[in-house]
């Protein structure tokens, strides 16, 4: 097993793919090196090393002290210098690296080598004491603290004394006699705490460093950030060991950042920073502003140039945008680090249509290149970039999670109620919870942002908002919120209605005040890459939306035809006339404390108007597009008030005792409401429901028809579970349908299909399709009953059953990711069953995860017809629509490789 | 297609085994024909008829017409007489008949052909004009009434006035002249009411007849009657022609019932009642006090003779106990009808064993003519027979749901606390509740029965009453309970604390008042036929039992080992001294409310004896025989309680103040707790309680095996979904039981299984069959899984489900008997898997369905290992598993064959 990998010269043993092995630090360091750019020489010892470490009781392997010598040794040929050499000694660094980004987690000892007798020797050499003792001091500081664990205040009260005594400022005041000094003071303190004097024997510093680099891999800090990042599968850090260069030699020298590219915009610029006569960590410690790139160029034009030819070499090398790290050393230019850089959402789309347009990369990549993630932060407000962090955190109320990204501001309301009326007179309101029901969709639809103190990220609250692309935060258990005395408490403040708030949904956190926000246009490279996938991909992507705002919306996105149109919301809504809602409410609350079928007969009547405007503002504008419409489907008990207050007015409006409205809430009440008197269940005992919601449907479409309006209207049936179950409800949805259409003499085409979301419908899909004409599986309900986990509990264990720590049951919230495994085998066997008996069968996803990508893939996999997504999430699902064409042709490497290492071989050490 | 079947002379169309096509009458008189016994010639009008009748608008098929001309003919020319015939008029009954006995649902008409003339012809024939004219009025009375639909109070009426203007009492006491006059009245009525006369063509009147026998088939009452008893699948009716014979003639004239054996003790004896010069219908009436028929022997020995032969010939015939109908009629017998006779639950015993040991049947028929309502029903209590029903009717409070069938008598007490209260001083209580719960536990456990206004058949206090055979009745809906002023009301009574109540849980119906109670003991047979059921079955029959009482009760009926030990029932009721069950309870509170794992710790600590000693008493009550024990499975809130007072109390005991105890409780609550926080999930976050158990478990097993009991335990770990979550449970499991048992020095064998209760984890059997020694599934979670069924909710709806009337969707209740298309393919699915990586797995089952014959058939089909089922079921699983196997040799018929026709016919007209 080789655990050590050279690299200078011009030569490396390792190359740029070799990440897993090397980390991303040393691949990059061996790549360039391959490629003939100015890298010290150095070499790295691999993860392999790292996790032999902690499998064997924290011991190196055993050939591991050979090879870092032999290692060693050719490093201090190459250099001409030798480690502790009191003449002319070799420094090195001492850097962890794994193969992803972990910034700051992880540690780096510089300047290693550096003894009381080597110390002189680079006095000597550089002529300059205060330089040399500068590097020693910094060089003591870090071994003391990063690799014998020494607290870094009691080293950093020693400086401070120092420089009160010298009555300096800053550090570059002090000189080489204080460093001196403050060298000696180091060294008597470490011995006072450890009992040993500093160690003087470079062999030793090295081993201790290379220790310190593998035991900072699982420090709770790193542990806890790869667990927060879910960065899972990593053998653990390498350990790179490099020449020092000093960018703080002088005026000639320096050190800087550099991007190949704007990483905010895209555009293609040289981007960067750079500071004359410093070291990394100056830059890093703010202590001096650097110039921009463009300044450097005036400054040092040759080297700036220089490193104009590395940008060029670097992005056509890699092709794509690279973050590189440079030191200038008395006017030679050394590259410290290069990887792919970081960018924003917009800067994504325009490099990569960009770079497909240059020919750096094809269409294809391109595409692949796009995450789901980089296309839903295009889309949401944020919080303004220039608001400090200091001003927010002194407002922060509560952490909660992350559900809807975005942020919103306005004022606190705590009742749907309020919400609306609020928002009627045009102030901006958050609507604050404890948690969300179908009542409160009127006040939820008019705020800005949705706050709930219960709930994780597949609650009420958070679904709708997600359809809506609204801003969220759920689940900020420390809030306490009184919805009587409208206020809450949080963090020592107190809220009252009207305060406002500021709600981040990117982060999951709760401000109070206004903050500003601001709405990132999509770059027009966004609709290039869009119509690009549009010409790959296989699925059609539809939209859940259940207005015909939203529906217009999800248009503007792609949608290509409605995949759910809950009919539920507009029983509460009336989406175009808000202020007609009371007058729905109240027929659907008079349908259900109806006791006669003719009462109930009354009450539909009612309905039945507002509902067929709503489905005429739907077809309308999904025109041409076809429109699956569900049935009723939440238990009745979410129609009615559960407050006392709210029965009352209702019993008094209807003109009943306020005890029948309490009855009848007692007797809708279920101990598992999820797997109850729902969906399909209420049109077997309420056939009414269900004719009254077909004549709607139908009634709409032939209003549309004759109005040249092109409708496609597929009617769903919820929570089905079994033929004869979806037979009587077919049979009974065309019997209705037939008679209106038979009387309008309009010809209309319609198809009668049901939602698979249950086990016992996917494993009976054949006799089902003989019934259907289409599916779409409601992988929601289909994870909650396959899984037998509640959306609205889990959130109480499931982090355990995600949590890498824990038990690392799950790689992702099944909510949000579909489980492939489990519901996605039932899925499949639903499919091959379903299509075995009606070969044509239409087959869609209209859950949460036909707007999540990994979801979307498998739909294309397994042969689905389309997927239908919150309209935000439209373009993600058609992205990855398209991924999964071309991940079928070619599947995905972990890592983007670079070009081939052989042609960057041929030009060694050239340059 | 032939629509007639004629039967008379010695000769039959039809025969026994054509029950379907004749129904039960017409196939009886046909094959008793055939056999040589005396019948009155006849025909049947197939039930296909009917059949047509209905799907074809109510018309006859064309050819029935000329069919029942040629019967018709066929039989005046065999009896010689004619129909209408005004010298010697052929009289006929027109009789329905389905396949399924349906008794008094459908319509009769006698002395069919009586006109004008043929009345005097009969009164001269017989030289009987009383008798001649109350044939005829009967006639004109049920053609009225039966045929027409006149009220048949109109018709009471003037028979009332005639007999009050004659002065006369009895029927029996009105004069030939008398009726005369009756029958005029009854013509003017018909007329006044019909604008026609009352039909003299006996044509008109035979076709009059079959009309409302077919018309009498989708009455209301008859389809009410077969959705109640579950009679699908028929037809329709038969209509039987035959003609009349007298019983009324005079002294040497009779009719009577019989039975081949006594129906309530199945002693071989001739059982039966006869009445001298009376019709059936007289009997029916109930105005004489028929004979026994040990009397008959007296009176008519030579008919009496001859009935006995007819007796043993019908019996050897049927292989079956026979009930029969006769009429004498001049000396002459005529048999009428012969059916398989009802019988009590022991009877049936007795018959099938003693049919076996006469050598009538072999055994394997025996145990296939045992239903597993006869086990059941024959260890319940029962309301003493001798009870009236007007004082039952009288006392009347409620009708529920019959969970549990059985009765029970206590005095009314309305919490869980009271009923231990009083039951710790030797009352006998009926706890009632609106719902039950598991703090109820111990209540429930001490008293006589079980009494909710809401739940179904598997609510909680249906599925733990039936583990222990306790009569429960739920669902009685109109029950208005209060139980802080502890009393309800219902049907205007009030019923207070300590008020005696009687519980019918055969019928499901609820009594003011004590009742006499009788408990039938199982008679020998039964043990006899178990044992021969044992011999033949592969099936092992395990049981589910929580306690050493239920564990031995079990045994004593042929449990072969625990298939299902639930833990949690121990946490709150201490089974053998239930006078520390409060420290239990304290002890898993305190461990609920514990804010740290220390606090948790010292908790459980308290709880570790309480569960080793309850394990100790299970283990030596199943010494040898392994037991299966679950270890915790329900949502944490159950174990808190809900009321304030209570709250109060635990707060104070524990010392925390009450808004802690409210506010964990708050916390604990679950939208959908069935897919919430329990099973293995608590497991998983609270590893601790797994380590308890396990500990007591082993402990428990460690100290038996050191005294001698030889134990077999098993460790089940429950809603497991994913291997890696059963691994890591599996491992923890292990770790413990090791460690106990390395410090023992005992050498102890144990299993780590799962249930399979989740779809999710039957689709992955393959993988968790990797780490589970064995499984069993839990049909009940599985099942509210699989179907998205609230087992406690669907009492909502499911009953709709199942209703012939409304859906009939399913043919069973899901929770009862397993859904073998839907839950069965999965479980099938789950084995094949299952045993793909472990080919010697262990499979059970020990959902309530383990007690069900048609799902523990299932069982034995798709190879499972054993079934467990409560107590009381253990027979009824021992005796499916042996029909299992019997039906895999030979699948049963619809209906029971009689022997060989053909030897019968041989015998022809010759008796």
């Amino acid at each position: 097993m080789k655990y050590v990998y050279h690299f200078g010269n011009g030569q490396a043993e390792g190359q740029g793919d070799m990440k897993d092995l090397l980390g991303g630090k040393g691949a990059g360091l061996a790549e360039m090196t391959r490629i003939g750019l100015p890298v010290p020489a150095g070499f790295t010892i691999t993860t392999e090393a790292c996790d032999h470490f902690y499998k064997h009781d924290k011991k190196y392997p055993e050939s591991l002290k050979a090879e870092v010598a032999e290692h060693l040794s050719r490093l201090e040929k190459e250099t001409g210098k030798k480690l502790g050499d009191p003449k002319d000694p070799l420094l090195v660094s001492v850097r962890s690296g794994s193969a992803r980004s972990m910034p700051g987690m992880m540690e780096t000892i510089l300047n290693l080598g550096l003894n009381s007798k080597s110390v002189e020797a680079l006095a000597k050499r550089t002529s300059n004491d205060r330089f040399a003792y500068d590097a020693y001091r910094r060089f003591v500081q870090m071994y003391s603290t990063v690799v014998i664990g020494l607290p870094k205040e009691e080293l950093e009260d020693r400086l401070r004394n120092l420089k009160n005594y010298l009555k300096v400022k800053d550090d570059t005041q002090v000189s080489a006699d204080g460093w001196r000094q403050l060298v000696n003071e180091y060294k008597a303190h470490f011995k006072q705490k450890t009992g040993h004097d500093f160690p003087e024997d470079p062999q030793e510093q090295l081993w201790g460093a290379i220790g310190a680099v593998f035991g900072s891999w699982m420090a709770e800090k790193a542990q806890t950030y790869r667990r927060v990042e879910k960065i899972t599968g990593l053998l653990g850090t390498a350990v790179n060991v490099v020449q020092m260069v000093f960018g703080n030699r002088g005026e000639n020298s320096g050190t800087g950042v550099c991007f190949t590219r704007d990483p905010s915009t895209g555009e293609k610029v040289f981007f960067g920073e750079f500071l004359i006569n410093a070291q990394g960590e100056d830059v890093v410690a703010g202590i001096r502003t650097p110039m921009p790139l463009s300044d450097m160029a005036q400054r040092m034009p040759e080297v700036y140039h220089q490193l104009e030819e590395v940008r060029v070499k670097l992005e056509n090398h890699y092709r794509d945008m690279q973050d590189m790290e440079f030191t200038v050393e008395d006017g030679k230019l050394y590259m410290l680090q290069t990887r792919t850089g970081k960018r924003s959402p917009g800067a994504t789309f325009v490099m990569a249509v960009d770079f497909a347009n240059e020919g750096l990369i094809d269409r294809n990549e391109a595409i692949n290149r796009i995450k789901s993630e980089d296309v839903e932060r295009l889309f949401y407000p944020v919080l303004d970039p220039s608001v400090k962090k200091s001003d927010l955190d002194a407002r922060k109320l509560a952490n909660g999670i992350n559900a809807v990204p975005g942020a919103a501001v306005g004022k606190a309301v705590f009742t749907a109620e309020e919400a609306e009326d609020w928002a009627a007179r045009g102030e901006k309101v958050i609507l604050v919870r404890r948690e969300t029901s179908p009542e409160d969709v009127g006040g939820m639809f008019v705020a800005q942002g949705i706050l709930t103190a219960t709930g994780g990220k597949t609650s009420h609250a958070a679904v709708v908002a997600r359809g809506w692309g609204k801003c969220c935060v759920v689940g900020a258990e420390s809030l306490d919120i009184d919805a009587t005395t409208k206020r809450m408490r949080a963090n020592g403040r107190v809220i009252n209605k009207g305060d406002w708030l500021t709600l981040d949904g990117n982060e999951g956190a709760v401000y109070a005040g206004e903050t500003r926000l601001v709405r990132p246009d999509p770059p027009k490279a966004f609709n290039a890459l869009m119509e690009w996938a549009d010409e790959i991909r296989k699925l059609r992507v539809r939209t859940n939306a259940d207005t015909p705002h939203d529906a217009r919306k999800a248009r503007s996105f792609g949608a290509e035809g409605i995949g759910l149109c809950r009919t539920e919301h507009m029983f509460f809504k009336d989406f175009e006339q808000p202020e007609k809602s009371a007058d729905r409410q109240l027929a659907i609350q008079e349908m259900i404390l109806a006791d006669t079928k003719e009462a109930r007969l009354k009450a539909l009547a009612k309905l039945l108007p507002f509902q067929r405007r709503d489905f005429i503002g739907i077809f309308e504008a999904m025109e041409s597009l076809p429109v699956t419409i569900r049935l009723v489907d939440p238990p009745l008990h979410e129609f009615l008030p559960h407050e006392r207050t709210k029965q009352e007015e209702l019993a008094k409006k209807i003109g009943v005792e306020v005890e029948v409205v309490i009855r009848r809430v007692e007797q809708l009440h279920e101990a598992n409401p999820m797997l109850g008197h729902r969906g399909c269940r209420l049109a077997i005992t309420y056939p009414e429901i269900l004719e009254m919601q077909v004549r709607a449907i139908i009634e709409a479409a032939i209003d549309c028809k004759r109005r040249g309006v092109k409708v496609l209207p597929e009617i769903m049936i919820p929570l089905v579970l079994d033929k004869k179950e979806l037979q009587i409800l077919d049979t009974a949805t065309r019997k209705v349908a037939e008679e209106i259409i038979a009387a309008s003499k309009v010809k209309l085409e319609y198809l009668v299909g049901t939602m698979i979301e249950l086990p016992r419908a996917a494993l009976l899909a054949d006799e089902i399709a003989e019934v259907a004409e289409f599916f779409s599986f409601g992988t929601n309900d289909l994870t909650q009953t396959v899984m037998g986990l509640s959306r609205d509990d889990a959130g109480r264990f499931l982090p355990d059953y995600v949590d890498e720590k824990k038990a690392a049951i799950f790689h992702d919230d099944p909510f949000q990711t579909l489980d492939q495994a489990g519901v996605g085998m039932l899925m499949e066997w639903a499919i091959y069953k379903g299509r075995s008996t009606r070969p044509k069968l239409k087959i869609g996803i209209c859950g949460e995860h036909g707007g999540d990508a990994e979801s979307v893939k498998f739909c294309h996999r397994v042969g689905m017809d389309y997927v239908s997504a919150s309209p935000f999430r439209v373009p993600i699902a058609r992205l990855a629509a398209a991924q999964a064409v071309l991940e079928a042709k070619a599947p995905p490497k972990k890592s983007a490789r670079p070009r081939k290492p052989k042609a960057a071989k041929a030009k060694g050490a050239s340059s």
